[in-house]
């Protein structure tokens, strides 16, 4: 099987994975949570972890690998950096977003804000993004940077970008396993511990979203799949990021 | 500064702060759990985070680098790489018995196993590390395998050892979340969300462990650190792992 083949595969397994993220995410919030609102109820909570899910996760994941499609190397970079940006803006909005849902919950409950770990963690991933995706503007989109400040940068925004992933997982799967143990804690229904349908289902989910993100750091990690340097555009690469 | 000087300021940070986690995890469990012992109390459950970030992120993360250290490159591979495997052995087996630590106290107190994602995800971390331990001593410190074997094993070693230290910082922040919503409920002192002392004590060591781990990716992430293949040990070197 020649390497595009393969990519090819890899990819759609993990798109297939991160769409399957996203409709679990949304099933358990409608089935086991209510459905949705935006009125400050608990309904509108459930806008927080669909978001994080779609945004920080899935769409940030396909973000971040979108220079390895090989159908992509005979276009322009700059394309590619419009999309790898354009993509990423709206996963940081719909982050934004997400963190708003929660926040107009906690007002409306008078539930303090950030004070669980996973809170803390997940400030920061948002925060760390909002950073990252400013450097990539103004040192890869923008045309004045000097050359050298983007050759430093290059390793610098690769890390952070992985840096970002690794968090939004940590935040999502502590978020999760947060969520089940504040609502399913035996007085309204069956506890947690008790394994009921909806700890089965939300488990899983948690497992498919780390497998979507071990899947990105695995296309990442191999060489053969990054986007080759050609000679009209071997300057402008070498001073340029590959993908996060 | 030259590369080296600049490793070796980075590599003793990540020290500190992998030691800093140790240190911090030990003070939460004496200081506001009651200490230890190994009689099946709540204090045998103490061990099971000491045991979680002491063997399965800190220690990981230093066997992790190990190949990285400038003053290895001029001694043979071989011995660093039973290096490298003894610490990742360690590492498993203090994994192993931060288990014990908490499948012995749920017996003693009838809670059920593996109901919460924190120990999907836990469980996953460790059967995969084991996975890649005896995969690592066939493929790698065995010396039968045919040298096509050890070149196709060699990325997926890398990345299941990447793999491994992003679960297990997922398990670590989710675990210590889950602790604290379990413990400080409100029943027997301040709840979580008051944030008391010890909250934001074992949020901060959340964020040190999150911090110690995007260090060594930091260092993994670096092409200058990785050791250089010399010409006495090219061929070796172009079959081998160059650290997870």
């Amino acid at each position: 099987m020649g390497a595009s083949v393969f990519f090819y595969v890899t990819y759609v397994l993990c798109l297939c994975l991160g769409l399957l993220c996203v409709l679990c995410v949304i099933c358990w919030s409608s089935r086991w949570r209510g459905g949705f609102s935006w009125d400050g109820s608990a309904l509108q909570f459930n806008w927080h972890p669909v978001l994080m899910v779609s945004g920080l996760v899935v769409l940030y994941g396909i973000a971040v690998v979108v220079y390895r499609v090989p159908f992509t190397w005979k276009q322009r970079k700059h394309t590619w950096k419009l999309v790898h940006a354009g993509l990423m803006l709206l996963s940081l909005l719909l982050s934004v977003l997400g963190l708003c849902a929660v926040f107009d919950f906690h007002r409306s409950f008078h539930i303090p804000n950030l004070y669980s770990l996973h809170s803390w963690v997940g400030i920061c991933t948002v925060v760390m993004f909002a950073f990252q995706w400013v450097l990539g503007l103004a040192g890869f989109l923008f045309p004045y940077p000097p050359l050298w400040i983007r050759s430093a940068l290059k390793p610098v925004h690769i890390w952070i970008g992985k840096a970002v992933l690794i968090l939004s997982l940590t935040s999502c799967i502590s978020g999760i396993n947060e969520k089940l143990f504040l609502t399913l804690n035996g007085i309204t229904g069956e506890p947690y511990n008790s394994l009921p349908v909806e700890t089965k289902f939300a488990n899983s989910l948690g497992i498919l979203i780390v497998a979507f993100g071990l899947m990105v750091f695995g296309i990442l990690s191999k060489n053969k799949w990054r986007r080759p340097e050609t000679d009209n555009e071997s300057v402008h690469l070498l001073l340029n990021e590959e993908g996060v």
